[in-house]
């Protein structure tokens, strides 16, 4: 038997032992102390953003994307236009599901190696009044560009249209202060750089806001409005929560305190990247994106242009060796991906470089 | 500290420590053992019904409610007509979820000590041509009846309208054998009679209704159709599942499999629900349902008619000893629900009602 593998993706990610270990107790759903476990969670992810006064955190089962979906179907009114400010996947993944359930979404695009333009984001809401809210990925994981949130909210704001912010991968490593920027909402999950398992998202959602959204929703299960109602007045969740991922999540916060909270966190994600970047520059494989475009999070690099080199081989020898790595997501240009995030740090990053040296040397792609 | 609470409740539940601890382990969403993982789940789940010739099975990710929701948002058309048999609260909530959608419901209500009545059923067809769907819930998990699935089924055929079967709380532990019954899509979910831990749910799907399904759905997240074409060409899941949930189903149906399948799990919560019942005559507490109504999955029972009894303090001194009850879910009567299933056998039982004439009797409610 091998140990187990170390995850180098941006979710599921590896875990501590301690965060796994919580899921080892069946808690009954409707009990006082399992509310409670949901009620700390809750009032840690607001300190996380400093979010106490303004606004408030719902959390939903299902993996991020519900979330996000959400997110659009609460806050987003029928008849609401929404500007996605798009530069890769997850971007466009916005657009389709607000398009699906029968809402306006556009596309506004930029290249996606670089962050969306605020001057562009300005112009497309001169010239279409029709804009009610804009989209935006904090850090697009596609191919891992970091956008700028302070510009974008605050354009936001003087124009008095609405933000929908997905920081799915970012939140908890990069800073987000409610005092700085202002949004309707913004999602993330459990399964990113909270460092716990998937299988649930959380939702800030402005409370100034709040009571607009009743109705808006067409789902009954994605209905934020709903769940946070429910969840005031009686502490627990509408339908059956994931016990055991709200557990793990509440124990992976507790150690996220510990260790410094999001400076600390990120603080190890940069030593992290560094370490990555500057170990496999080494063995001559380059990042995608320009050095001030990559983000902490996770990093696309460029595959080896050798005849001898196949993502997949390259791929199942890496897993050999003890570390998952992740594909590409963009479409013109081969590359693969390797995250920094997860309850990992320098060591795993020097270990990985070495293993990937290894592994290309063996397929004759570096000698 | 105390040990951890038996739950008596019908999901969450008590699961083995072996089910737990198979989520001891990080997974890679994207990786070949994974993929291996779910596949062999879906292979199992179709044996439990016998359906691998004429169904697949999709799983998806969130609550129970989530995966009843994907099934009417995906198996009804936008112009169907959905008529629920409706016997209690989850039958109630179908019929929401499918208005939410912007999707025409309606309800055939009965007394909900009761099951579902397929002349009614029958009459409701004849007189209403525009019903495309009925929705059924099996066992209706608010006072525990169980409803009669092979006629419904049977009148649906003939009748030529499409059957959507709740089978949430049942399925596992009652039998529902797809040779002998047809349904256009059966739902339930991994924390129930499985014995797994909460996290997503899983919906049968004929095939021969597959391809009608494409583009019903106006949800992204909790689109069948896509999630089942996705998973059929990649192995994967479309967006992050619970990694961890998913690998505690399969340790969970391992051992489902090694106690003898549904028939062996059907026996010992009969032995349960028996134990169960015929102790608590015994202290002079009644179920709500007639005997032949009685489910071996949760049993409500009618509050002690005394003054000094009330369900806070019962609940509470219950779990004092060990054991978390369930809160009645009847508008108009105060009741209690014990479930019966979950890693536990009639050992517990006995401890629960030993518990419960303890605190009855601290209470002064019996002598
Ligand atoms: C920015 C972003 N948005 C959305 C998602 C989707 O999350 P999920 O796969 O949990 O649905 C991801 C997943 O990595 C992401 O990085
Ligand atoms: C028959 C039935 N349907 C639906 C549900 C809802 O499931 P969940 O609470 O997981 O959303 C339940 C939950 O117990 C149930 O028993």
């Amino acid at each position: 038997m091998d140990r187990d593998q170390i995850l180098l993706t941006p979710g599921p990610l590896t875990t501590t032992l301690r965060t796994k270990k919580a899921m080892l107790k069946d808690w009954g759903s409707w009990d006082a102390d399992f509310n409670q476990i949901t009620k700390r969670i809750r009032s840690q992810l607001l300190s996380i953003i400093h979010g106490h006064d303004d606004y408030v955190v719902v959390p939903m089962q299902g993996s991020g994307t519900f979330s996000v979906e959400a997110a659009v179907n609460s806050v987003l009114p029928p008849n609401g236009h929404l500007l996605v400010l798009d530069n890769g996947a997850y971007c466009k993944r916005m657009a389709t599901l607000t398009n699906k359930m029968g809402r306006k979404a556009t596309l506004l695009s930029f290249n996606e190696r670089e962050p969306v333009s605020p001057d562009a984001l300005k112009k497309a809401l001169i010239s279409d009044a029709s804009i009610t809210h804009v989209g935006l990925i904090h850090c697009e994981t596609g191919a891992g560009v970091l956008n700028p949130l302070k510009e974008i909210s605050d354009i936001c704001k003087e124009f008095n249209v609405g933000l929908i912010i997905d920081a799915m991968s970012s939140f908890g490593a990069l800073p987000i202060a409610a005092r700085d920027i202002q949004f309707d909402a913004l999602i993330s999950a459990s399964g990113k750089c909270l460092e716990s398992v998937p299988g649930m998202g959380f939702i800030f959602i402005r409370k100034a806001i709040l009571e607009s959204m009743q109705g808006n929703s067409q789902s009954l299960s994605l209905d934020l409005y709903d769940q946070y109602q429910y969840m005031e007045k009686t502490g627990q969740w509408r339908f059956t929560p994931p016990t055991h991922v709200v557990a793990a999540l509440a124990e992976a916060l507790n150690q996220f305190e510990e260790e410094g909270g999001q400076p600390a966190r990120l603080a190890r994600y940069k030593d992290n990247c560094k370490t990555l970047v500057n170990g496999l520059a080494k063995i001559g494989l380059e990042p995608f994106l320009d050095e001030e475009n990559i983000t902490p999070i996770i990093v696309t690099f460029l595959a080896p242009k050798y005849d001898q080199y196949d993502f997949k081989s390259f791929y199942n020898a890496v897993k050999e060796e003890g570390f998952i790595l992740y594909p590409g997501k963009l479409t013109e240009i081969e590359t693969f991906r390797v995250g920094c995030i997860g309850a990992i740090n320098h060591k795993e990053m020097r270990q990985v470089v070495a293993s990937m040296k290894y592994v290309l040397e063996q397929m004759a792609v570096v000698k």
